[in-house]
């Protein structure tokens, strides 16, 4: 199949998927950013994908059905079964609810010099202020707020005091941490259970040029299943980027040639590899799993809780972001949120106090 | 004619219109926040909306003629010859490249309590820091860079002075104040041409609830042209929009009856106003005209120097942002970009000193 062939069997077939109103989704999440603000679009969160694609089943031609899977599961690296449908919604809502805007807003664009390079640009802004400091490979332990101060422990017994702490600990590494006041049950739930995404992303470098624009699925029998061809490297090779997920996991440090031949199965013949990049994010400490993808019943029950504040402690993470959740631009909607109550707190603080 | 139809006339003219590079503009412009990113947009911005009206005239039906002239118009406010095309095709870029994408950036939504709510906010959140000194109603004489400092007289004589200074003048303003040393010809140039929107924004209250959801065109012959239902206020009557722009132009306040009949010719019998509400912002001192909207051959000559510092003058106006240029984004945009810069250049500034 040409590329414009592919894109418009997914194109139709993401149709199918999303069209549970007429209206391709509009009517359901009008506010992509207020998702919830239709009381019906709660419904949607009790379906899985699975769900879902049972109830276009008769729709759906098998090339339909396989490029849609390989879709939705690119999205949330879970499986269909572990998918919330509501969430797929919200993320196509997002998108402008088109394929085009889909494309436009999940896969087109990336930063020339990688997301590092912005990251880094954060961090060193913010050091330009000589106001932060900062401590790296310090694994947490509890979090206590005593009323006037939140102490952080480390686990190696470093102790952080301040009036206020923002948490931007990940939904699916909060439960290893101890709070003082324990946290409320929903969210500690909601922590228990956590989010899907089990995300396995390798980097392939290989020298066949003609690869520089190349899609490919490999769905559902391959470790890796999705894979988009990313540009040209500094040594002349064509980048490649492959995708798994949960749904047929790969450890990719632990069986280097297993991971090859995934790799290798994505386009047999063409797949000359001269260097594998990848970091495990299943099995890092920090993360333990990629970008937030909920399960059913996740969100319309604890999302409200996952952002409400915990005496001192905020708490700031893309995972319970309410527009661009998962995404970098969620962090910058929940760090401004963050930031601005803390700073709306101690100005009140201030303020009180002058006036005393 | 329906809603519907409506829609789908104007949606297919759009098409017709932007369609220069057989993608809807996606080719020529394929990022809206870099518009000139393809240099051949550049040639757009020497064709006027009526010369690119001229090229499709034979494709375009009466009726949709006249809704895309009345649409085109509402975006820019001046004239057809007056409106810059590739301004219109960076407007349809920055809206997605879809006639629903323009009705969903550009007209769907609103502020509950209105943009003085919103700006209020601002004012209150600078306020709230208390670094913020300000004064009100003091029309700018001069603003003089001495090296060191940058002092600025107002016309009644009054002075301020700061090592950098932050201008929002608005374009069309900046030739009505006299800078020391010289703004350079270019954007002395620019400024003196301006931006050619000089729309006209009347509020009616009208009894009729029916007109609810209304939208009507009176377009060529009324003086204001484009209407649309907007809401119930709280005394139970139903806010009604109109525009008009200098193609036609109105000086609401100059003859409340012939405003009146403009609001009323909108929609005849159906149109029993209880009220009145502008502002001439053509006569503001503040603002000489509404929104930022190009004449042709003013972007691609003049935006880089329009965006770039003078001594220590800043400016930041939303007239001259790169991506939603005209919009309350834009000033956001340039908001963040001179505060960013100051920021770095008295920050550098310290760290020289304390090096001394």
């Amino acid at each position: 199949m040409s590329h414009d062939e592919e894109d418009a069997l997914l194109a139709g077939a993401l149709g199918k998927f999303v069209n549970v109103d007429g209206a391709m989704g509009r009517k359901i999440i009008p506010y992509a950013h207020d998702a919830f603000h239709v009381p019906e679009s709660r419904q949607y969160d009790k379906q899985s994908a699975a769900d879902r694609l049972k109830e276009i089943a008769l729709s759906l031609t098998p090339n339909e059905r396989a490029v849609l899977e390989g879709f939705v599961l690119l999205c949330s690296c879970g499986t269909l079964e572990t998918t919330s449908f509501f969430e797929f919604l919200h993320w196509w809502a997002l998108c402008g609810y088109t394929y085009q805007g889909c494309m436009d807003a999940l896969i087109s664009y990336k930063f020339k010099g990688g997301q590092s390079s912005f990251a880094i640009k954060f961090f060193k802004e913010a050091l330009s202020t000589r106001k932060l400091s900062y401590a790296f490979n310090s694994p947490v332990q509890s979090i206590s707020d005593e009323g006037d101060n939140v102490t952080l422990t480390t686990r190696n017994g470093q102790q952080y005091t301040g009036s206020r702490l923002v948490s931007t600990i990940p939904l699916n590494v909060l439960n290893t941490i101890s709070f003082n006041p324990p946290l409320d049950s929903q969210r500690a739930s909601a922590a228990n259970i956590g989010h899907v995404n089990q995300c396995v992303k390798v980097h392939a470098e290989i020298s066949n040029k003609d690869m520089r624009s190349w899609t490919g699925i490999a769905y559902p029998f391959n470790k890796l299943t999705y894979a988009i061809g990313d540009g040209t490297t500094r040594a002349g090779n064509t980048h490649i980027v492959c995708f798994g997920g949960f749904h047929n996991h790969l450890q990719p440090e632990e069986d280097i040639n297993e991971t090859k031949k995934a790799a290798q199965s994505m386009a047999p013949g063409n797949m000359d590899i001269k260097r594998l990049v990848f970091h495990n994010w299943s099995k890092d400490e920090f993360a333990k799993g990629a970008w937030f993808f909920s399960p059913p019943n996740l969100l319309s029950t604890s999302l409200d809780a996952l952002r409400s504040r915990h005496g001192n402690v905020l708490f700031a993470n893309s995972d319970w972001a309410v527009g661009w959740r998962s995404f970098i631009d969620g962090a910058i909607e929940e760090g401004t949120r963050a930031a601005f109550t803390v700073t709306e707190d101690l100005r009140g603080a201030s303020t009180s106090r002058s006036r005393l």
